[in-house]
């Protein structure tokens, strides 16, 4: 299985090409779009975000993880074995909590080239290509590396928001495991308490829950915490001790 | 053939882990994501909605639906075979329109539960691996049931809209069959006349037609409605006695 | 491998219902979604838009190319066979560009007609059974044509912005290879010099380049050249002499 996790937009003519390259040269192995909505060239906010989905994928899954704002530069290009799945793309930071989780990961500079490398779109030119060798079982040409470290503060838990669905849920790189159900989240000016599900509160009202993904999310009961609460992806929030 | 009709959103890394789970519990068969944008929480307008859609599926497919805002709540999950075609999701009235109409309808409890359900997303947890199972020929644990009655006004034909698509056109719940092309609609303060298409219309003229499901659905040639009319979801229409 | 591109819109359920059609009529052909935002109803930006990805396709690929404003009235519906790739849609000027500059085209009037033809969705009653069709190596009925010579002006390269992707990047109808990097390209007020790819300048700086599938983009490195300097599909740009 290819996995799909991107910053290139759902409806842009980018996901498409990236298709037929797997198509072409994986055909059979499924692939699944998980997103391509990560917030853009946002390296830290898919760093936080990754980890927290790939376990919901098999092993042996193979994640083309694209968020490269330096494409064409020179970021070098790595994939990375984690717990028995395959992770491709940018060494810019991207696998950096993915790594530092781990139990076993044996990270490579990826050393194959296309016949055809365009500057600009290395997704379509060299990621894919070499996640569709993994995924049918081949290694491409690599180099045991080390990740290179990303710059600023990598916090075990990220007290930011990393992503806002579409619902205005507001997503956090907070694993929920790291705090107690107790807690009290603050947000700008609002303090919201925890609740299990959207249901246990009333319609309009904030809380703070751990996601079906273990994140810590800042939602509102059949309203868009993002426009009730006015919150944007980058926003900082506070846990705040139990008294 | 599994059916996904949601409010998960297109760009969300929502539908891609419900895509994982599919692709797991029942390999090769073929997922179409038909929509991840019914609005938001709307029940009643998916409601309306999802009939007009079923039939242009082959007998046999399975229709993986959920807008599910009590999800964790007390609502029950619920599998229905209805005139050959299967449907899982919450009991919450979404079924309640197609069900009404289905020459057959056979409701049933899932008392199946997976390994792991957590409280936020039974779509990935429950919903699908039911939907996996029904369409490769297992039937999952459950007992005949009365789907539940939703509260409100749900008469045959819903003079709402319920969903506005990316040209701004907008669908209501009325099926074009109760009514006569001589017949005019009044929405807000504009009244509009049956075109059989667009190119039929001047550029910018509003109109109504009979979709290509069997909808009645506001439109503008070559413009948005939404705009033009300033049109939202929930908004009602009438349908004038023809003189 | 059958290819989409449309203006239907990655979130509204239209795709959908067409890759049902794709998947009874082709069972196990590939579907790619290359892009369903392509401008709304601009048939002139598709037409330019259409030939820089197409080559990224393997010979033998299907297109569906639908922008389709005209559906229902007397424009005609045709398939082409250019340089060993299939293009099904409608006869508006859509592969006018196409055939222009392909070695090799023969386009024919689709005479085979669906048993159902709704006046609005000949995307999936007559051009996705076709596009199937080609697909599993049949041909459908039709007959030897010259495609409609489109009104206005369709010059070689186009020096408008046909497309403007989620970062903001504007994708131009200009051929890079029709320019020298030396060139400097004005949009509104803006001069624009080239650069190879986004990491080459300062963030917030505005340039031009050749994109991954040759035409000329105008981009904002990590920022977004729609919002900084104003744009809008169907912007002309144009290209300075080199002094």
């Amino acid at each position: 299985m290819i996995v799909l996790f991107t910053d290139f937009g759902p409806a842009d003519p980018y996901v498409g090409q990236v298709h037929a390259v797997l198509l072409r040269d994986s055909p059979g192995a499924p692939i699944v779009d998980l997103c391509h909505a990560v917030p853009n060239f946002d390296i830290q906010a898919a760093a936080y975000l990754l980890p927290a989905y790939a376990t919901e994928f098999p092993e042996g899954s193979v994640f083309l993880a694209i968020i490269d704002p330096g494409v064409g530069t020179k970021r070098r290009p790595v994939m990375l074995e984690a717990d028995k799945r395959w992770y491709v793309g940018p060494d810019n930071g991207l696998f950096h909590i993915l790594a530092r989780r781990a139990k076993r990961v044996r990270p490579c500079l990826i050393t194959w080239r296309p016949a055809r490398l365009t500057p600009s779109f290395h997704g379509r030119d060299l990621f894919a290509p070499v996640a569709a060798m993994l995924a049918r079982g081949e290694q491409p040409s690599c180099e045991p590396v080390q990740l290179s470290e990303p710059s600023g503060q990598w916090p075990d838990e990220l007290a930011r928001i990393v992503y806002i669905d579409h619902y205005g849920n507001a997503i956090t790189g907070v694993r929920a495991s790291s705090l107690s159900e107790e807690s009290t989240i603050a947000v700008g000016r609002h303090k919201l308490k925890h609740a299990l599900v959207f249901g246990e509160v009333p319609p309009g009202q904030a809380f703070w829950y751990r996601n079906a993904n273990g994140l810590v999310e800042i939602a509102v009961n059949q309203a868009s915490a993002q426009t009730v609460l006015q919150l944007a992806v980058g926003d900082r929030i506070e846990i705040l001790p139990v008294s």
